[in-house]
């Protein structure tokens, strides 16, 4: 059968996007790989599959899956998308959507310029939720075969450590991203690494070496997680803007248990059907 | 206005296919630059053009663009994948087409198996022909950063050199491609750069570096560049199998003036829609 899907992207983080609100998609590890493959598929960072609701309060749920065919629980930039797609497919017209992924409720806003914020929760810290297997700090510390490595850690629905770099064009994102991913001793279900570069107290450089998708052009939970360990080290004040390979990101975090804020783009770029076997 | 395409692969080297035969299609350099970009717009190796016959004795004419934006007159693989489409699409069931490119006319068959085989030319070996600003030789030599290396060089409408190696896994295939690309004192349009190990008189690998796109999963013209090369090097017979990273090619050259014949698969992997402005 021929399955329909849209080509969007959100500051260079790209999604194949399906709409299962009227029909169930029970997507196989095959068919994933297929949508995710840049050359023998279509071609994405993750694909993003809308559903009907499966609880009450909730307008979407909201699946999300890597390339490889893993299923995470949280995408920001992803999360732009997917609004952006709701309101041009006439979806929904409310102004604020709640959407429920495999691990999170989700807020979303949408504003006068387009943009999209969402609501992404607030940064946990405690070392169970993330998971880290290391007493709890504001500042870990951990000896690799690279040398010793700082880093700040927080789950935003999916677990984020954060370097911070003199450089970040500089870093060798793929060695050091791979190597902490590798280390299932400290981070038992892996992790995504971010490489912050602080320039003042409103602005950073950030690149991020994501479980199961490599390094993307822009990580929007791995920029909420730079942001507020940013802020937790006394770097940043409740806004910064990051510059990510793809594209610039606000967000805005008041600290404690409120949620990190995020806005930036998002782009539908094409549509398509692609021949798959149920 | 909406743009429709077909999104095809060949071993991997993969295409945006468009049909021109009915509309004329004036490509921008920024929607092929779109078409081409993996993230922000369709992504493929090369945008294939279908446009109505310019002269007699001609099934269609044949445009090739590279990501880049840059014409190219010659893919063979894109042109497995030009076949299929056609007879896919019911454009024509003629079991043989002649197809005219920007720099040549190539003659394909499709066989009883689905493969399609293609007529690629007799490779041409005069430097002027090439282009190659050195004395005619089977072998080439030249002293770069790297150190002297060693060459064989043909045109198969399209400019290639081809540098045996021990093992194509081991090569630096993009600093020494990038660095032959760059001797424009050499190769004044440039040139794409395959690395053969032979493994024996029927069989070798193959990494090729092409020109606009960097390293591809197949090169078509270049795996009938490598094939001829090795013939006229005493290293292989007159049918070769050449293992590329996304699959095998079958080659034959009777040697001399004869045509170098390539077979092997192309898919249609999706179709799509992209808006564009004209």
């Amino acid at each position: 059968m021929k399955l329909s899907f849209t080509k969007m992207h959100g500051a260079g983080n790209d999604f194949v996007v399906i709409d299962a609100t009227r029909e169930r998609f029970r997507p196989t590890p095959d068919l994933l790989r297929r949508l995710g493959d840049r050359r023998f598929g279509v071609g994405c960072d993750q694909i993003l599959v809308i559903e009907a609701p499966s609880a009450p309060g909730i307008d979407f749920d909201y699946r999300i899956f890597n390339a490889d065919g893993s299923e995470v629980g949280q995408c920001g930039n992803g999360t732009r998308a997917l609004a952006r797609y709701v309101y041009e497919q006439g979806l929904s017209d409310k102004p604020r959507l709640r959407v429920q992924t495999a691990t999170a409720t989700m807020e979303l806003q949408r504003l006068d310029n387009g943009l999209v914020k969402v609501d992404m929760g607030a940064p946990r810290w405690q070392p169970a939720q993330i998971p880290l297997l290391l007493p709890q700090a504001e500042r870990y510390r951990i000896d690799t075969a690279d040398g010793a490595l700082e880093f700040g850690a927080a789950s935003m629905g999916n677990p984020h450590a954060v370097l911070c770099v003199a450089d970040v064009d500089a870093v060798d994102v793929e060695g050091i991203g791979r190597s902490l991913q590798a280390r299932r001793d400290v981070f038992p279900q892996s992790v995504n690494v971010g490489f912050l570069q602080v320039i003042d107290r409103e602005h950073g450089r950030l690149r991020v070496y994501e479980r199961g998708s490599g390094e993307t052009l822009a990580c929007g939970s791995g920029a909420c997680a730079a942001a507020a360990v940013g802020r937790l080290w006394g770097l940043f004040g409740p806004h910064v803007t990051l510059s990510l390979r793809g594209g610039e990101l606000n967000l805005e975090w008041a600290g404690a248990d409120a949620p990190v804020l995020m806005t930036g783009p998002a782009e539908t770029v094409f549509t398509g059907e692609i021949e798959w076997q149920r």
